[in-house]
């Protein structure tokens, strides 16, 4: 698929999850042997990716995961202790696969493709003008959605970008409003003086970019890595394939989505809650529970690929427990 | 190991973590390509298993999985929907690979054991003795000693038992007080009546058992399940093997260990935390966090089972990142 512009994203996500394919694999949940509902929220999972597969028995043959890489004009501001070299460094450490998301891909089986996106033009300082053209927008967008394995049963996704913990808030400031230092936290390291630049960053931003729609939000503010990974999240909801978001800065790039239209993120999970602090604060404003809690802040896809493993389990039990017919065991 | 009276149970569990090891561990975390820190829990675990494990580096090599399973006379009482013949059909569930357990189990790479534990002989009714003579709780520690494998890296502990969430309730009301209503909860599936009973049954046999030592309270209102368990915890602890307790259940049978020296469990993991509403009150007493939060009350090692690959996440980042020597990457 390949976007025109950035005005026709809502209508191209025009899939819907399968009531009838939910509605048995709700049935077959009830007839295993365990207490009704006594799985949780792995139940829950089983029953989303019925529902979005469109099968009583979703199975995950092929997750795939992606990491989209940018560089961030906004760095001109001072609002990472990271020089903004360590993003090409990075990349260069997951084709070689020596970063946290290529052991979290390898234990939970999915197959990892890093996109880096010119990473040598960084986007403009947003404090001095937009971000991105929206042709550079759009063009972002649809290595995005190219990126995506149309034969994928899960997709997982990640970013890397030095600086882009300030986009991420920026973004999540613009579209949901609130105070700027709400939004705002340490990131890889910033110490308190870096908080401050961060936050002065993100207020001159907005004083400039006023009163855009979502995706001029997106251009404005964002970056490349941002609006990459909304064109894989509409991509993956064209073939009905669940996605797996990251942190704080995935959600964020997805955020604009949202705001666009509520029900354009509603194939998606949120792999993990964040400790930076706006996290919580984004996860509310998109009515989305995170899948694990474990106080990471890496970024890489890392909490979404961990959550895959908890994905994989939940279907599992769903495809592989006994009924209690099968197994002669009583009911209550 | 086998023990010879259920006094010298502390004094048996002579060994300790590594803090030279965890050490190393923490050095080499620190040296990884990503923000110190940044992943979270995964980082605590790896230090966890190394400190345990007495090594730098630790690996799960053989992950073992035990449930024990029991009878248990407070049936009488009607705390459970399910006939006492469940637990036997879920034994042999799990012996023909259809339980939940099982599915958990394969997924993320641990070898499953079932001890049934004289299911044909249910303990007594603890509303009109002792659940158990000290020989037969003393008999069912041994066994559960017995069950560890001294080559594991790591173990899993799950249980089964039609009426012992009741059990659970009550070793918990009795070993840290309060209102036995706030221990109780629904289990397999009580109604209001049968949540009634349970709560009467518990509260009858705090009047009949007072002022016990710990390890009389396992043999007064306990179960051979629960004594196996720990007894389990024990010889893990003797050959410094990790332990992830499963839920409400597994981690109460685990608890008079605690009771008698709150360092006991140290090496042990709770796997997750239980929709059944006693578990956290319970985790709280013994000052641990579990790992997962996904309102499972299955039981069986379940939860216990699931956090194994949490687990095994935590290791492969620690052990297969790159170092930022070895990947070329800029620190801040």
């Amino acid at each position: 698929m390949e976007f025109q512009s950035l005005e026709d994203i809502a209508a191209r996500a025009d899939t819907h999850p399968d009531e009838a394919a939910r509605a048995a694999a709700l049935a077959r949940q009830n007839s295993l042997t365990k207490p009704p509902g006594s799985l949780g929220r792995l139940e829950e999972l089983a029953l989303f990716m019925a529902a979005w597969r469109g099968t009583a028995r979703p199975r995950i043959n092929r997750a795939q995961a992606v990491v989209f890489a940018g560089n961030h004009g906004i760095c001109a501001q001072g609002v990472n202790p990271y020089p903004q070299a360590v993003t090409a460094q990075m990349v260069a450490n997951f084709e070689a696969g020596g970063a946290s998301i290529n052991q979290l891909c390898r234990v939970n089986g999915a197959d990892l493709s890093v996109v880096a996106l010119d990473l040598d033009h960084p986007t403009a300082d947003f404090t001095q003008g937009p971000a991105m053209t929206g042709a550079e927008t759009l063009a972002a967008l649809n290595r995005g959605a190219a990126a995506v394995d149309p034969g994928a049963d899960v997709l997982v996704l990640g970013e890397m970008g030095i600086g882009n913990s300030t986009i991420a808030a920026a973004l999540a400031a613009a579209l949901f409003g609130g105070a700027v230092a709400d939004w705002v936290g340490p990131g890889t390291g910033s110490d308190p003086a870096g908080l401050r630049r961060k936050i002065a960053a993100i207020e001159a931003g907005l004083a400039r970019h006023r009163g855009l729609a979502p995706m001029q939000v997106l251009a404005a503010l964002g970056g490349r890595e941002q609006a990459a990974i909304c064109g894989a999240v509409l991509a993956a909801r064209r073939h009905r394939i669940p996605v797996i978001l990251d942190g704080f800065i995935c959600t964020a790039a997805a955020a604009p989505l949202h705001a666009a239209d509520p029900g354009l993120l509603d194939h998606c999970l949120v792999g993990h809650v964040s400790a930076e602090p706006g996290h919580r604060k984004l996860l509310a404003a998109l009515d989305k529970t995170a899948v694990l809690d474990f106080e990471m802040r890496l970024g890489e896809g890392s909490g979404a690929a961990l959550a895959l493993g908890i994905l994989r389990a939940a279907l599992e039990c769903h495809n592989g427990m006994a009924t209690f017919g099968e197994a002669g065991v009583s009911a209550a």
